[in-house]
């Protein structure tokens, strides 16, 4: 049997940050992967396909103003591809480079030092392997709705995969599930002419975000027409359209006659086999995991999308090396997750960003705070853009003055919450950024001028 | 003679933090100003309308990849002037609401209590006024080279100017000067099919930045004809056009022949009349303060251009609160201006921003550092927006491992800044930012991926 | 009618570092005191008086090992009584130096702009004065509980009063209260050899301290005889002796007979003459503040023991500054109190130091901590000194690592606690103290002994 | 041949961190000594039993105050003894219960892989060991001076030694070089009555430390007669007591008679055999090493005192600490050592204390620089202990006004510097201290005291 200091069960962003780490010093590490090469979720279906699409979305529509004319989505696409294969290439020649081996093949955990798998998928060729440490990194997937005529949603995948993504417009599409997946595609397919139909089972969009940024994005997003409280009974062919039937809380009936349904219903952990007998702790949400992402056997971690905790690809990245960094401490925890300080950024046109506590959780947790806030409406280079909308508010303790979290909405907002989130992290307080000079003309300046307020 | 707590000469960035702070304490502000309104350089020919132009352009150079159409420069210039028109009229309004007064005039200091004003720039209209602090902040102008046929040349004003911009563009250009203003006109210029010959009388451009940082952002920038070494000699009117004689090092003379010509040859000090008769002492590069912004007499501070320290809208604004806390002190200080903490970006296309200690200051001082690099052309952002030039590179003291400076070229460069500029401020180490998750897929991972290289 | 900038109601530490303050900054101040000269009660009859004796005694305890004599009661009285001459004095000329005045007489407040002082303490000499910022600064005293024969009680004024302590021990002492008053008290008496009877009539001595840590400190102290759950009834005189009568829970009476006794049942804000009438917010505790020292009314100010939040000098001193921070900023804040971190040095022998969020008040808030410990029985200082006994608890937040509280018990405690405070405020991680190298061999070394343990 | 993945040559503080840290994390880790226990110089002749004695001569000295009797100095070594005896004990159990090894002999470097050991100090007994890693903390040793009658002076190692220390004072002594220890020990000897003769050849003592706190410090020690700019010649015996011929720069001979000489002329590093031959780098003062301690072979790293970087145990322990994470890193650093953050005490009384960079050395550096100073005369602690002498003295970075260095003189100066160290490490300013609340009546209260002088 062969024998390795670390295996991990996928090759993703919750696995390779750890596998080029440990390596570098010295370990033997084996990834372990069912597509058989170096990539995630993020890159095959998720963050870098939309962001690429989403971003020239949105500079099509700053443009638009000075020049109306109608960019072509295949051209959109053709980007997208080339940067998937940017990045699949140079995922391939780090690999060479550190010398590092991914094994495709399906995991399963036969006990705590040995995995079992089916090499290439195929279960008639199965070897052992030992390890020492264990990393269980195997993302999340599309949850998919059973529903009656689920068969003609896409997913994501099909909007993303590469070389095989959707690349002409639907004239109206309808979405299921109004989380961030749902909101994104309806935002970016809204600009490009595109009628949304977006359906969500509970209250409100987002379910599970504070609620009053939630509420101060919604009449900023492009035109959709929202079907709150309305499950999805079924889905059924319509000629060359589809009919999708929805149901409100009080029975109310109703159906909306689409070219394209996209299902956008949540992801779910991928919990490799093995993992309930051998005992290792998890739930719904996913596998459990300490501040130092062990499971309850210390020898073994999950990180990434599998554990729920914040399904991110940064976050996986992060949480990938902690665990390489406890391991190389020999199962003792050295390095923490600090879950407070992971900016998550929607991105919608405008986009919405967040990190560390809001107000929805500080009310809930009883923390007196003090709220400063910047009006992107007077903002120099938003009025540049054009893009007069949105505002930064940010949270602090009211004795200490340290910053406990912060949203934004507009112009910039995803770069901005990175500053933010080292705020946190470091704990620094109003007067810290009160005291900043932030380059001018720069929606940054928000920060400085909003914790001004409170000096 | 009235009396006031604090004067301010001037009324832009440099004053008007400090005459809002000051007023809300209760203090008896003037602020003096030759415009007779609220408003400086940056807002006038400066930063705002510059900013504006040139992230349209950007915004244009994206999207012609696209679509291959031709921008109206004078819908740019529209967007400038109702961004220009926007400010001006919120700068107004904030004036009413806090019950302050600009008042329309030149002032001369008299004494270390007394400023003499002639109301509406009229000389026979002078009048005296008491102070019991005073903050000069009469910013700078552009320096004009009085070579012969300089009336022909505009200056950054009739580029930028509120509704007196010109718009409409020359098929060629030559600039005068290879500082900030010239190389940022001449960037966007070229990108928008204008011929640009940039003469430049020492033997680089952007003298006084890093070297190794310039060279780096050279060969990126759009293309440009570059005289280095050369002076002008004359400029003489050539038909519809004009013949710029410039002559280099070994006295060989030459010739462009061009449109327009701008004369862009750096800024100088303002310096109020009686500043010399007072004994302020003050030199070529402006009028003398220690950290806390007080001229060598106690109850007179110097903010902005004017003092030539840090020549940038957010730097004045920092400066002038810090003439503010000191002024609320009793002249005693109790805030000081750290520049090393002040970012400074360059607005060509792609852009350059710089912060703290670069290698050639780093090595002036004999200062140990580690370097640690981050390359753009492999940042999936860039590759989105097909900008895969450029890098980030952040500077470290050897033993402390505390961040010293950073530069960053080209996407983000102007945010980016912000948050190495925090760093530097704060004491930041090179493990402080490696264990940041910074929002995927933007440009700002580019400081963790450099820090963990040093991890 | 006088007008001042500035009335102070006090001038101990509540009120005379605003005073200074104020006036360096060109504000004009009167301090009003009933004692008319500049100190609190920790220099009258507080910290300053009782820790020379303490140390005095900690320092004989130590030396007795080695040479067994009889130190002299009244020469550690002399002792004490020239500390607080020289603070008199100095004090004194601090007041000429700065031009400051203290006027002598009670202060009652009218109205929001005036208050009545009666000069001298004479309610004759009434005299009114304006004021356009008020800070209410009026101390703590003593709580007497009026039962039969509470007459015959000494406080901790007779125990330290300036040139009027008592300089005799007696060779038995009731002490009604086991605060922190009375703790520290029987603490040093018992090792001088004093009888101690310590009637509390709580379940607990130190009562609102961490539960936990005060058990931890309670079989390390001297030996007195402790009467938990007991309420004194009545203390009669019994010959030349008193005989104090005490009552538990269950209606047991039982009694002590003791040469005096000692009541330290606590201490209650001095409320001026004119809250109530004015409607500022007070309650049991004392007047209510925000975090910038405001009360209700905006331009006036309580600091110190008389808002009860913190009832120590150090802390009185910081909210001062606050106070003055505040009104030099227009009634606007710009400084805020953060009470977590507020050291608090228990002066026993051994001592006992805490601050920010104990075991307690973690669980309380439901706040996950990581705790550890460094145990001083194995402190090489600790053992130079022969005091092997005690510990550095050290609470940290579980995903942030940030620290939270501490406690240390033993050897330097008030020394060690500054620097976790200071890590409290600077929100420091266990990390950054396990990097640190505390001088050897000082018990501070326990401080990264201890966060090692988490790396 | 044995493999280890480390070995460490020397067993004391330089080293054992390191062994535990990495043994921790599954190494296999041999420690080689000389004297085949774990301990270095601290404990056997160095910081232990110095302080231990120091201490308690302060105290005694405190106490003679209020009764005037003679103190036992042998009772003053058995204090010392039982210290010693508790920590060789303390460590032998952690041996024990890490199951670690330190094998008796002497360790030669052989190549970049092995070393050999002379087992039990027998040259009959060679051993070679194969190593991947290998920690250099063989210490350093004091330097003889080779004079005529050299012979009869007493080290270190003779007052310090476990159980063999001189434990009668000698009526007078000549203590020949005026660094750390000769101070140290001329300090507490002089307390006990002993008339000293500190001998030393340069112009002043302590030479290296910063001249304005070295002048600071001299007229507050105890009585010693000092011979600067003197060469000992020769030493003879004179009866029962030796006579000490010394010579001055201009060639004038003089002579000490005293009862004993103590030979404190510094030390030097021990460099192990096959150093040179390894061709690894060292000049007089030590072992080369970068940051990361790494010599320049990649996996042979030196620590503690034999890099002379600072010869200090707590220096020593966190350079082993790097050492050991860096190994665990595959000899790439991830670990840097911060040597303006080791705080170095001189145990003389009163102590003196500093950290960073003081007047000398920013001077040199030419780094502009503001001072904030307290005076401890006026200390209320002090006062207290009669101990009305010293100073605290901080130096921050002008424009930043970051802490840059601080040394303290006068009472806790070996507890206070550890608070300055803190905020050198983490980039603190001024403002920082100024805002926070030291415990009264502490010295450390002086911290605060002073940074509000710049505020």
């Amino acid at each position: 049997m062969k024998e390795y200091d670390v295996i991990t069960i996928g090759a993703g962003g919750a696995c390779y940050p750890a596998a080029f780490r440990l390596k570098q010093s010295g370990y033997n590490v084996l990834m372990v992967d069912e597509k058989g090469i170096m990539s995630g979720n993020c890159l095959s279906e998720g963050c870098v396909p939309s962001k690429t699409i989403i971003e020239t979305v949105h500079n099509y529509k700053r443009m638009r103003e000075f020049y109306n004319f109608k960019i072509n989505y295949s051209d959109i696409i053709k980007r997208k591809d080339r940067v998937q294969d940017i990045r699949y290439k140079s995922h391939n020649e780090e690999l060479n480079v550190a010398n590092l081996e991914v094994l495709k093949g399906t995991a399963s955990i036969i006990d705590e030092n040995t995995v079992e798998v089916n090499i290439n998928n195929d279960i008639n060729s199965k070897e052992r392997f030992h390890y020492k440490h264990l990393i269980i990194g195997s993302g999340a997937t599309t949850s998919i709705l059973k529903i009656d005529g689920y068969q003609y949603c896409i997913t994501s995948k099909d909007l993303y995969a590469f070389k095989h993504s959707i690349d002409e417009l639907p004239e109206s599409i309808a979405i299921i599930g109004a989380g961030y997946i749902g909101i994104e595609t309806a935002s970016f397919l809204s600009i490009l002419g595109v009628k949304v139909e977006l359906i969500e089972i509970m209250d409100s969009v987002l379910k599970g975000m504070d609620i009053e940024a939630v509420n101060k994005l919604l009449p900023l997003l492009p035109e959709m027409n929202l079907h709150l409280n309305n499950g999805v009974q079924s889905i059924e062919k319509y000629g060359n359209k589809f009919k999708v039937n929805i149901m409100d809380k009080s029975n109310k009936s109703d159906n909306v006659i689409v070219d394209k349904v996209l299902m956008a219903t949540g992801r779910s952990p991928v919990i490799p086999d093995g993992v309930k007998n051998l005992g290792i702790e998890y739930d719904r949400r996913g596998i459990r995991v300490n501040s130092g992402m062990q499971t309850n056997i210390k020898n073994i971690y999950a990180t990434g999308d599998v554990n729920g905790i914040a399904p991110l690809f940064h976050a996986a990245k992060r949480q990938s090396l902690i665990a390489a960094h406890n391991i190389m401490n020999g199962d003792k925890l050295t390095d923490y997750f600090n879950s407070s300080a992971i900016p998550f950024t929607l991105f919608t046109i405008p986009q919405m960003a967040f990190v560390g506590l809001l107000p929805d959780e500080l009310n809930r947790r009883g923390i007196n705070y003090i709220r400063t806030t910047y009006d992107i409406k007077d903002d120099t280079l938003a009025e540049a853009y054009n893009e007069m909308c949105g505002e930064i508010d940010l949270f602090f303790e009211e004795n200490s003055m340290k910053l406990l979290g912060g949203y934004i909405i507009g112009n910039d907002a995803g770069n901005i919450i990175n500053e933010i989130a080292l705020g946190i992290e470091k704990g620094l307080t109003a007067r810290d950024f009160a005291e900043m000079a932030h380059q001018h003309p720069m929606t940054f300046e928000g920060i400085d001028t909003a914790a001004r307020k409170l000096f």
